[in-house]
């Protein structure tokens, strides 16, 4: 057995002290490591798998942390933060207090810029790179890694406009393995692919078209030849693009074979590979699975239903009204600026559209809602998932803005389902004949509800639009929640013995507020209570503070949310009780009353 | 004298009525209409002119509205509006309940869909493309007309790049005449600009690699040309790419010689194009040009200062900075996410940048502030000029959001400074060494200090952070006004005779809130008045009535703001009106007191 050199590497200095002969060997213990520790931690697999030779051959030849290497999204950066210093804490992995699954500034001086969204490399590195020049250090390298999913995104587009009438230092590689989460598409996509099977001649390139000195593209996974071509580029100013072919989960062969299961399997088993199947027999549906398959019953009864995903057909389960209508069913890509308008425009001509971003992404598309969409009330239905608390991703995604930055946009309805009934009963509502544009936000994971599909899916009842439904009576405090958070409360309630003391009301809607109600409450408790998942900034409890305020009613009013910091990673269950906005947390506050 | 023909035409079919041969001499009416109107009543002048024989082509051949025409922006679209109907009305153009300055649904079903903000056109009309063939209309005609300044925005890329892999009835047309407002940047115009020389032979197609059927270049002025190659696209399905070259500002000779200038000129003498100075002495500053020339003298001083634009050097007035520091002061067209992040990376790496965004398009980079600036905690200065209400540009333009959705955000400073001198301070104390990032709000126009730059340009004072302060003293109510409609307040009360029962409370920030202060405003008044001129949902009112109720004061809080709708176009003073934030209105209301 050969002696290790993974065990050895502390950071790149060790790295560059070996042979490049001995790299093969790096390259397989780094393989080895992550496959070990996420098989039984979990986490982002294969993208990380992918870059390893890359990653070693970046480490090798440039004078990291001096030189500047800025990862696009951060899914692939396990292999980096293990030789930069991270070997003996990956195993925290995602974990509350342990290192994050992306590169993060305030966790290692080799983490150059903070990720998690796609497509900000270029621009950030640029932007590092015009520094550099600025300040008369014109032999740092600053180099962006992208994969083919994220450079299609209108912002690297941006950014490599900018750059190629620059004299910026600047390299992008990009990594191409012809997949984001799910398969890339689009005609850059279609353009790349037949640049690797030879059939563009090279002058014909559009990344020259930029003014990019374009090289390759070379295979990714030889170690030897990535690290000739980086040598050689070293020695080159301005602005560089490197092309290599890489495979998803190189490494281990299910994840190569199936490279959408393996972005992020969950445990398996490190030896075979196979996924660890969990006991779950009669759990509550995937919230996604609800709005998957709800919108796909729907569709079948009418043909002006379209769904569009950016690049999410899988995570927000659009997949299966991919499968079913393929005709009406669009994954456009890493673009949720395009996929908005192109919502809109499919809305005047009459179409019914639901649009389903992550609640975290949407904050790419604001503009197009507030100008495309609401400011000509077109009635596009936004779909939020993964809204709230999403967990061990972290800061970079959790959906805890998106009630605040939608409530200010006129004419928009703005609705937090409380659970998989009332989210399949809204979806069914919003093709009815809605006159406003509607975002329905629900969070990531399960809902409340065993055996829903068999039990209600395609059992539909219509939503009054604005109303809101008082769930348990009670005579000193009333508690207001909005969407799924509201369950706490009725598992917090469930575990205190007072009764007839605390009422709780279901708040779906956000925006317009059941002001009738609202009348009725405020009358009635000189105690009110908020709760939500999202900032207690500009939020629900906002709304409900301005409706006394305009309506002058004196009650106190306390909001329960997200604090005004970004929430870091840990499971939901922790970062509520960080919030206090989870059952035992509310358990304790309803028991003074 | 030719009988005109213009004035026959009141829709698209009488325009076919006729004769190609007409068609010059329509186009020389319709020149000759929009510069007489223009003249007295201004508005965009430029961008229309450019078009005049695409727009007459357009409708000439096309069945309007059947087929669908999106104008990009909306700009350039004066002679569509005169030829679809608007021809009687057009001398309302951009005033108080007259036509929009830009395309709109409810005004005309010619308008397909709304515009303002640019480079929506492509997915938009690949909306309605996608609509069409769903519905079995293959024949319908989508026709996105684009600028060169606007297809290099990273929306643009991602409608072509969907665009390529369907097989949508769409045609984009370039409008090339390689100027936006100000002259177009990036490596992509570089390559249209090649192409025009006739430098990139047809193979190397960047369009082409986008699976685009490309034609041209081709004489924009040529009505003849176009209409023949109008025509044959009209026969080839799938999407097509139409380059035009065309002259902004075309047939008024300074206008084509001046295009930056003849973009919006203001009044001008129809006949030899001269522009009409308005006789203005020792007016106050535009609050463009205090930032301009308060950022170019900190830039002399401090050589880590950098400049930012997208696409506005002379309306954020950061000109005068590119033109004293090119190497420092960057354009980088309109790219306002590839800005923000581009200001991040410089962040990291300790430049002060100063990036400036017109408050309405800084929406189109908020997932950029959130992700890439506050979660890093980069300090970053935003400067959003054209906050608040802007006029005549109507309901696109506004940049009444910004306070709520910035509000929300962690990390970040939110301040508008209440005249010349508070905008010069903060843009100093900006670069003293934040430990956070700021977004600076101040509006379009001019302020309220005479000899502003004679008297205070240079001479600055640090300003506290967080920090109100009082200008008038009161027993009966307290007015906190935050920005420069607090100038309102300070004329209201000018008016009104009573002393010593209203107070006005200048509260800068935002974020952070000057509690300190408002614990003593709120234990002395049981009225409180709070008004902004951002939304009343989730802003600075909001901000106060949060403050209110977490500290469980019982005052009365009266917000003023603009409501909760979008508001259209007319002058500044009547849009205040309408929003009954203007002095008389304000006026009325203290007198209640």
């Amino acid at each position: 057995m050969k002696k290790s050199l993974l065990s050895n590497i502390n950071n790149p200095t060790d790295l560059r002290l070996l042979d490049e002969a001995q790299l093969p060997q790096v390259a397989q213990e780094l393989r080895d490591f992550i496959i070990d520790i996420v098989a039984v931690k979990e986490g982002h697999l294969g993208a990380s798998l992918g870059v390893i030779e890359l990653t070693i051959a970046l480490h090798y030849v440039f004078d990291t942390p001096n030189d500047l290497l800025i990862w696009d999204v951060g899914h692939q950066a396990y292999g980096h933060k293990i030789l930069t210093g991270r070997r003996e804490n990956f195993h925290t992995n995602r974990q509350l207090g342990g290192i994050s699954g992306f590169p993060k500034r305030s966790e290692s001086n080799y983490d150059t810029f903070g990720v998690g969204h796609s497509s900000t490399s270029i621009s950030a590195a640029l932007g590092m790179a015009i520094a550099s020049n600025l300040k008369g250090d014109f032999n740092k390298h600053h180099i962006a890694i992208i994969g083919d999913a994220s450079i299609a995104s209108g912002m690297a587009f941006e950014g490599l406009n900018h750059a190629g009438v620059t004299d910026a230092n600047l390299l992008v590689i990009l990594n191409d393995n012809a997949i984001g989460i799910d398969p890339s598409v689009g005609a850059l996509k279609q353009y790349l692919t037949a640049v690797k099977e030879g059939k563009n001649p090279r002058q014909n390139n559009m990344i020259k078209s930029l003014n990019f000195d374009y090289s390759g593209p070379i295979d990714g996974h030889d170690v030897f030849a990535v690290i000739k071509e980086l040598k050689r580029l070293q020695k080159i100013k301005g602005p560089k693009f490197l092309h290599l072919i890489t495979t998803k989960g190189k490494g281990l062969q299910q994840a190569e074979e199936d490279q959408v299961k393996y972005h992020a399997p969950g445990k398996f088993d490190a030896a075979t590979g196979e996924i660890i199947t969990k006991q779950e027999q009669n759990l509550p549906p995937k919230y996604q699975d609800v709005f998957g398959l709800t919108v796909l019953d729907l569709a079948r009864k009418n043909d002006k239903i379209i769904g569009i995903t950016p690049a999410m057909p899988s995570g927000s389960s659009l997949k299966f009204m991919m499968d079913a209508f393929p005709e009406r069913a669009f994954d456009v890509g890493i673009a949720e600026q395009h996929a908005v308008t192109l919502a809109a425009g499919m809305a005047t001509q009459g179409m019914i559209v639901y649009c389903n971003i992550y609640s975290t992404f949407l904050q790419r598309a604001y503009d197009q809602i507030i100008h495309d969409v609401a400011l000509q009330n077109l009635p596009v239905i936004f779909c939020l998932d993964r809204a709230g608390l999403v967990g061990e991703d972290g800061a970079t995604h959790h959906g805890v803005f998106d009630i605040a930055y939608l409530r200010c946009i006129p004419n928009l309805i703005v609705y937090a389902p409380r659970n998989e009934i009332e989210l399949q009963n809204i979806l069914y509502t919003a093709q009815l004949g809605l006159e406003n544009p509607i975002a329905i936000r629900y969070p990531r994971g399960r809902g409340v509800i065993n055996n829903w599909q068999e039990k209600h899916l395609s059992h539909y009842d219509a939503i009054p639009i604005g109303v809101s439904s008082c769930i348990v009576s009670g005579t000193r405090v009333a508690v207001l929640s909005n969407g799924t958070i509201g369950n706490n409360v009725t598992l917090a309630l469930a575990k205190i013995k007072k009764t007839n003391t605390i009422a709780h009301h279901d708040f779906p809607f956000v925006k317009p507020l059941d002001e009738k109600s609202l009348h009725q409450i405020f009358s009635q408790f000189d105690s009110i209570i908020t709760l939500e998942d999202g900032t207690v900034k500009g939020g629900f409890g906002s709304a409900v503070i301005e409706f006394a305020a305009n309506n002058n009613y004196k009650s106190q009013i306390t909001v329960l949310g997200i604090p005004d910091e970004f929430i870091e990673h840990g499971t939901v269950t922790e970062l509520q009780q960080y919030c206090k906005i989870d059952v035992s947390s509310l358990e304790k506050l309803f028991s003074n009353y």
